[in-house]
């Protein structure tokens, strides 16, 4: 019995997140699937980030148990013969028979885009959230500065969680534009639920002027869903990567 | 009457290109509905550049003929609320009644892009052609700065036309990198059926090292579409805009 670790990139647009569900087509899903029919056995995956509906991944991370004489590195190949072209294994390779992917300290990153122009762009409305008010980068960036560092980011966290501890750290939060696109990109320890996107929804609110950058602190204060700004959708959002220890 | 320009910009995926056709859903075809709707009379454009199936645009241009009263520049804003998600009018204004998009001289730009990794990236799929062999961009450079000047690219038609003056001026032909999307960047005075896309795919035997950059002259010589490289699939192509003298 080995544990392969793959790197999985998708575009999440046609699918109900990562996590199987009973009445969708999840991520999770297609993988299982593909894998058992390759492998000839039941696989069962286990991903690192069990990314929303909508969101896309650049690499997000799974393992899973097989008794394949495949060679690990060629899994990647022959798997993707069988995922469909929104669904792509990056990388595949042996790791310990008991390394877990949550359960391993490690550094994520994700990038929220925001389409900032007059109108929206058929090309870029499947990867990016579009937003007709200009935005003030240099404001935004400063209220980005703000959520660096170790935090309660209870205000950051959907109520739909029964998280205990909201604690979390930011290594790096930066906020860079390139032509019409605003990135923001966040890495972290790890994400409650819905964070990123309700940071990206707040820096939005900073940059139309809605709120200052110097309200930020205030609102981690608050330890209130409700003090901080909206929940950006979904589509803008991508899962970059995973660094482990 | 008043003769009003739009600038269209529209994700070519799911369309069997610009041109009305009797069996399939066109951009001129959602263009001609949506603003017929909108205007109460039946309107008919014209567009400057027909693009193939699967082909998108930035700042495609076209043409129509109203007697409304609705102000030229907010007929984009209008007709937006009734077309689809990926075709987006980014700007509409009145012109000479006897302008016409196809009979003036311009510079077209196109910009074709390559994947180029080890793996296929899903958010990228419909807007680059995957190459999984590695180019080496700096023989596609020199091969392109041959195709600039005034020549005879028949070689570089589609034999499925009966143009008669094969003969076009290339402005310019760039090649950049930027992580692994190679950028063909392409302006000229006009383009010859699937021009750029053999353009490309002879790039990428350059770039491959199938052929070298210093063929390219004697590819032009032969005015033969045999003796360029294939042509490069639609999906990868985006007509970025066109500007008229």
């Amino acid at each position: 019995m080995k544990r392969i670790k793959l790197t999985v990139a998708y575009d999440g647009t046609n699918y109900c997140g990562w996590q199987l569900q009973p009445n969708g087509i999840t991520i999770e899903g297609v993988l299982n699937r593909a894998l058992s029919e390759l492998l000839g056995e039941e696989i069962r995956v286990i991903g690192a980030s069990r990314t929303d509906a909508g969101v896309h991944s650049l690499g997000n991370v799974a393992v899973f148990d097989t008794e394949t004489r495949i060679p690990p590195e060629k899994i990647s190949y022959a798997v993707n013969q069988r995922l469909p072209e929104d669904v792509v294994v990056q990388e595949s390779c042996e790791t310990a028979p008991d390394w877990h992917p949550r359960h391993c300290s490690s550094r994520k990153t994700y990038e929220y885009r925001i389409l900032n122009r007059r109108f929206p762009l058929p090309t870029r409305r499947l990867d990016t959230y579009f937003v007709y008010r200009e935005l003030d980068t240099e404001k935004m960036r400063q209220a980005a500065e703000y959520l660096v560092g170790t935090h309660d980011f209870k205000s950051f966290c959907s109520v739909n969680t029964a998280v205990e501890d909201t604690v979390r750290t930011i290594y790096d939060c930066r906020v860079e534009k390139n032509g019409d696109v605003i990135a923001i990109r966040v890495t972290g320890s790890g994400f409650l639920y819905n964070m990123v996107r309700i940071i990206a929804g707040t820096l939005v609110e900073v940059g139309t002027g809605v709120r200052g950058p110097e309200e930020i602190p205030g609102i981690l204060r608050k330890k209130n869903r409700k003090a901080a700004g909206p929940t950006a959708p979904a589509h803008g959002l991508t899962m970059i990567g995973i660094l482990y220890e």
